[in-house]
């Protein structure tokens, strides 16, 4: 039965301008140092005030999407700068090479070794640059803490795009120094870097040449549906040979259901942004075998890691329920449904839908549960740490609360 | 009640000699190419070919300990031998520098970043070389593989003793140029090496000078007693800031029960070695302690991983239950009755016993689960892997059977 699309948006509405947001406004922001704290308890008390960049980044970026999204509220966009001038200040070494963490103060701790963390700083920077232009052109005189708006959206600007041309620099060798792969040794690429970039491109099209950008969004989708995608699977595997082989060791066995669904949305939005129906096709079947594979038939809820042999992994969480994958899951089947009306995603949707809801929510306390484990019940009580921030909950609710509101226009009362 | 030790003795004797030995004998040997296969499913079939160092230089440990402490038998030292033959030829980079891991045929994959690939190295080679000498002992024209055992002993003495010498080198920086620590970074220091190097000490004894292996005693005492264990927490810590002090981060934060547990042995090993009762004594209250702290009220078991405030941690395992914590566990308990005749060791060794026997040992297959979840189900059918090999459950038997029979021959009938 189709659901009463209307009043599943209010819901996921509510759950996000009323309840998350708020949260993450309120108990994140360092009004003394600067930058978001992340590691918060049930009750959103701070448990620790170390700063990991990816988590600061992702959440200058969600305020500034929401600015940009959703409406241009001043303490959104508040928020985004006060998070985006800490960055600036002390979360890279001044040639824009992204520290991993700092502490409190913004000393660094951990060198630039992660790639994703230039990568939610270029998302971070790029989408708070187009806020900034926006409220500049409605109030030319805007000053941001005595800069002009518009200033400061082109230094944020020139940020985002420097950082992207570091990050295309390293995809043949992410780690760089840091690596523990011998010499000569097996190698492998992963699907985390092209799947990133996938959506990394289209957040910053603003910023970036036509031509630039169509190269990148060509590179990616190859990368993603040509390479990483295995049609005798039916499934997105986590890394290869850099021939583009399967390679039978602990890496090239990997598979991660989560990963390979959230990477259908950012290709459903490609397909949508180039016109392209067929890539959409394709990236609704392959959201659908996964979410078939990765469903835990005993327990419900879909794992986090699997092994494409069915070989024991070495991952000792492998079977736990995380936040991040089922919002993911939600978006991806939304999406699939409204751009292609294939009922599989609705029942799929709405079976997600219940178990999202029922294992992750906290009726007590704002914010989500990250962590379940297996049989759905909660392994850690945070709502934040090192690696749950403000993202994967609002982005999630926000992306299936605007589809959810474009179906419910459309549907007969 | 005082159990029946001689039939408890026999209990560990026979799982030991008629199940796990036999195991890794029959199914982890690379006939072929030599070294060891680790990553064995429940029946004992590989599933993967990657050879770990740390798991290939603990086996080659484990059946030299075999020979030297249960009986000379010669498929023991043949085991050991074509194990060290195999990391002696493509272990290390031709300096002594040990890899972390290796393709099947011996091409380093991984690095040599990790210092208990070079540990475990030192008392592999330790071990053997002290079988050796013995068996050339009692039979001067003995030859291995064309070589005079006495020869072979010597060399595999010599690098057990240099690779000992960059061990201890390393002891300040262990990651060396693999630290991602930012330079000025919050400093730590951790447990584990100076624990490991406890153990380390006692099993190349007869290789080292006498006053070098007191130093190197000395030092592992006063970093184990007085610096990590806490007297205001009665627990060992796992890290600590450079200057001794705890620190208020996720690493400093973090408590390894098992870890602080299996320490004590080595403690209790060391107190017997120098005489010094009152080293004893310390390391059994702390044991008692620790087992009291890391036990789960609610199923059983002890924690893997625990914070000491009591916060969230990121390692999302945190709360199963693995083999080797309660093998050794059972070693320190038993260990601590012997040497003190405290009856609450031989209490908990019974509550742990009970709960090791039952959730641990696979009744239809050889070799032991390794990995429970919190509930105690079996969260992998794996017998061995990446980090589990021939070691915690054969040294976990042997120790404790070894114990139990000297109970055993002092328990009146």
């Amino acid at each position: 039965m189709t659901p009463d699309f209307k009043s599943l948006a209010s819901l996921y509405r509510s759950e996000l301008l009323d309840r998350v947001i708020p949260f993450w406004l309120n108990k994140s922001q360092d009004t003394e140092f600067g930058g978001y704290f992340t590691c918060l308890d049930r009750d959103g008390s701070v448990y620790d005030t170390d700063k990991f960049i990816w988590l600061q980044g992702r959440e200058v970026w969600m305020f500034a999407k929401l600015y940009n999204t959703v409406e241009p509220r001043q303490e959104w966009l508040d928020a985004s700068i006060q998070g985006a001038e800490f960055l600036r200040k002390f979360g890279h070494d001044g040639n824009l090479n992204w520290y991993f963490a700092l502490d409190r103060e913004g000393h660094p701790l951990v060198e630039p070794y992660n790639i994703f963390s230039y990568t939610f700083a270029v998302i971070a920077f790029g989408q708070l640059s187009i806020a900034l232009a926006t409220a500049a052109k409605s109030n030319p005189s805007l000053t941001c803490g005595g800069c002009p708006a518009a200033e400061l959206s082109a230094e944020y600007a020139s940020i985002a795009k420097r950082t992207f041309d570091i990050v295309l620099s390293k995809t043949d060798n992410p780690k760089g120094r840091w690596s523990k792969a011998a010499p000569g040794a097996r190698a492998l690429k992963t699907f985390d870097l092209p799947m990133i970039l996938c959506n990394v491109a289209l957040e910053i099209e603003p910023l970036l040449e036509p031509a630039f950008l169509q190269k990148a969004i060509d590179d990616c989708l190859h990368e993603v549906l040509d390479v990483f995608y295995r049609p005798e699977l039916g499934l997105i595997v986590e890394a290869l040979g850099k021939d583009g082989n399967l390679v039978d060791c602990f890496d090239g066995r990997k598979l991660n259901p989560g990963h390979a669904i959230e990477a259908m949305w950012f290709v459903m939005d490609l397909g949508k942004r180039l016109g392209r129906p067929e890539l959409i096709r394709q990236a609704v079947e392959i959201c659908l075998q996964e979410v078939e594979y990765g469903w835990d038939k005993e327990f419900e809820g879909i794992f986090y890691f699997m092994d494409r042999l069915g070989h024991p992994r070495h991952e000792l969480e492998w079977d736990q329920k995380l936040w991040w994958v089922h919002l993911e899951t939600l978006i991806s089947l939304i999406k699939g449904y409204q751009l292609t009306g294939d009922e599989r995603c609705l029942n799929w949707f709405q079976r997600v839908h219940d178990y999202t809801w029922n294992h992750f929510r906290d009726a007590d306390f704002p914010e989500w549960y990250g962590y379940l484990n297996r049989q759905g019940e909660v392994l850690l009580p945070l709502k934040g740490g090192k690696w749950k921030g403000c993202f994967h909950v609002p982005r999630g609710l926000m992306n299936v609360w605007k589809i959810l509101e474009d179906l419910a226009a459309t549907q007969k009362a």
